[in-house]
């Protein structure tokens, strides 16, 4: 008898059919004797259909009533999802976020979870009853509903997992758990079994889409362990755990291809300290996520830094770089949006070497040249051109037989 | 500069556009430099179409369940609500039932308010804000989220008006106000400009379908002002007050016409005392709403108890009347379903005499047998055949002038 976070994504109760699917599911589970904590998003395109509305009467609304709006979503799935199991003999009982205080700040749209209160779930769990919480929202301290943005739902879950101890959180989606690279780019992709947070992390800010790394960071920090899976089938998925817990530490987790950032390089500004980090507080300032960072400096003591950033930044960005050569009295600048950033990640680099030239001499057979290097403790990102993207991700892929191995 | 409360109904809300228009109709009183609160219910068919998502999955869903979900449909309204005012430069700030905590019962679907916190919406209005609060719902002492019921919103209204001390509450619908009768039943019907209480109550009981007793009841306890009025247009509606505030007490100051209610005789049973209250006690048990009552006792001694009943209580109405009739050793019984009750209402009943005199001689002139009769203070009901309730209906509105009078 174990006590279990899940989770349901917006699919997986995308409607009426669906969510008896899923209270089936629990149903499973609840019959084994287990403790049950169920998370839900909204069905299907609620929020969207929600923005929708609201941006029909206010193209800007304030973050504090589209909370107000957006929370009826999961408000909706957990009173039906309740209905669901009652009907097949199941006790549940649902709560909104509210209702178990999800206590958050204040920050409407991208609150963050300050505390939870599981005196509520845990006496509804002696009484044997499965809880349904809603997902994605909290409230304030002054009971102000909040969202807790993108990945909100899954981020309820580990929470949850973590503050009652729970003995595992299984997040439900539409796949079947964590590829070695994304299926739809490289047709030979394998599901991982098992990965560490520290890679996991990586993967998600990389755009592995299937976890939000929020998620993954709370996890980490509270040992929880994160099963993603599909709510479609019963195969297992992929299991999220504390690196101590992996035996095997592979050179290469995953690789992953982004091509949605452009690279600019800033030209012979002066080497003198301090001058980068100005640069980078100002793009910080402006909100731009910037992403790799590499400088060079030459025999003439002069400088080029060189970044990478979302292409949608990019105008914002250029203003920002102008200004800043402008006032340094000295440079000048490059940008170019033709670019894909190739990452590969594996915890097994801490205490290996050699993974970069793996990958260098996979890419230089195909003949692919490289035009900028990043690395990390367990990563590896390398700046290509973007129409060889796919090529290189494919080749990297391949040379570490990620398309073999099942983790 | 006064205190006002405004409800707005499902078709006031019925769209964005609709609802924009109603953020106009704020922004006029509030330019007026106004304290606003405002109760919204869930737009439209809302209401319905979350109902029969819940039926698609439990036929018999759990009550709490039920209130977790619809309560959804006015959170909806609230907020955007406050996005339209937001738009047109009208600071406002909305409020779920839970977040002014208005405290009810643990009765769900049908929970009575028992106290509201006005702490937080006189600190907002202090602020120049405008308050949006959801209709309809309400929270118990364990934070589960209740629901009030049929009228449920009008009843946020007038409770919120009396908690505090509102100088009007106004309460827009898609009709004018209140009428003298259904004008889709007596052309010549007019709108009453000001009725009292008790008056209300009378005509809201016998199906006059604007305002719901419950919150007339409520109104009449803390003396709230009511004015029922269209969103539509600005005309004046129908002030609902107390009745030493009415300087013209009518005898009759409206008329309604019931089509969905069956005639029970029960006949030859003992005239011993006791019996009729057996009878309705048992009908009371089976939650069965009995309206007009009328005993007479022949010279052998044998009562014949007459009473009316909803036509779809028939059914188990026969049974218990069947039962008695057994264990009373004696008795038999008579069932018209080809039955309509015809009353007329009015304050001026109290102190004058005469009216119903005038109310079967305007009958008589028309041929229209009486069955029943049936009075109280201010209220004088006759049963006839259904084919001449319509007929009766206009000739008891003729007689009393209330086709000509404006009030």
């Amino acid at each position: 008898m174990s006590l279990i976070v899940q989770k349901y994504g917006g699919t997986s109760v995308g409607d009426t059919d669906r969510i008896k699917n899923v209270a089936n599911r629990i149903k499973m589970y609840y019959d084994q004797g287990h403790d049950l904590v169920v998370v839900v998003s909204a069905m299907g395109h609620t929020t969207d259909q929600l923005i929708e509305m609201a941006k029909k009467i206010n193209p800007h609304p304030k973050a504090r009533e589209m909370d107000v709006l957006l929370s009826t979503g999961e408000q909706v799935s957990i009173a039906l999802l309740a209905m669901a199991l009652d009907y097949i003999g199941v006790p549940a009982i649902s709560f909104t976020g509210a209702q178990v205080r999800i206590l958050t700040d204040k920050k409407h749209s991208m609150a963050r979870i300050q505390e939870i209160d599981t005196t509520r779930i845990i006496e509804q769990l002696k009484q044997k009853k499965v809880c349904i919480v809603a997902g994605f929202q909290g409230v304030d301290e002054d009971f102000n509903i909040t969202t807790l943005g993108r990945g909100g739902s899954d981020l309820t879950a580990v929470a949850l997992a973590a503050a009652l101890n729970a003995d595992e959180c299984e997040i439900y989606t539409d796949v079947d758990g964590v590829y070695t690279t994304d299926p739809n780019k490289v047709q030979s992709a394998k599901k991982i079994s098992i990965i560490c947070y520290e890679e996991m992390l990586e993967l998600a800010r990389l755009g592995a889409g299937v976890l939000h790394s929020r998620s993954v960071e709370v996890a980490s920090k509270y040992n929880v362990v994160i099963h993603v899976r599909s709510s479609f089938n019963n195969n297992p998925g992929t299991l999220v755990v504390p690196e101590d817990k992996i035996m095997e530490k592979v050179l290469v987790r995953g690789v992953t291809l982004k091509t949605d950032e452009a690279r600019i390089s800033v030209m012979d500004i002066p080497d003198r300290p301090g001058l980068a980090a100005d640069l980078f507080n100002r793009l910080a300032r402006a909100d731009i996520n910037v992403d790799m960072i590499v400088q060079s400096t030459g025999k003439d003591q002069k400088n080029t830094i060189s970044f990478t950033v979302p292409v949608d930044s990019i105008h914002i960005t250029k203003e920002i770089v102008e200004a800043f050569i402008k006032e340094m009295g000295n440079g000048s600048y490059d940008i170019d949006e033709n670019i894909a950033i190739v990452s590969a990640v594996g915890i097994g680099m801490k205490s290996h070497s050699g993974v970069a030239g793996k990958m260098f001499e996979a890419l230089a057979k195909e003949n692919i040249n490289i035009e900028m290097i990043s690395t990390s403790e367990i990563k590896i990102s390398v700046v290509v051109k973007k129409d060889v993207g796919k090529k290189a991700l494919e080749a990297i892929h391949n040379a570490f037989e990620l398309d073999k191995v099942q983790f």
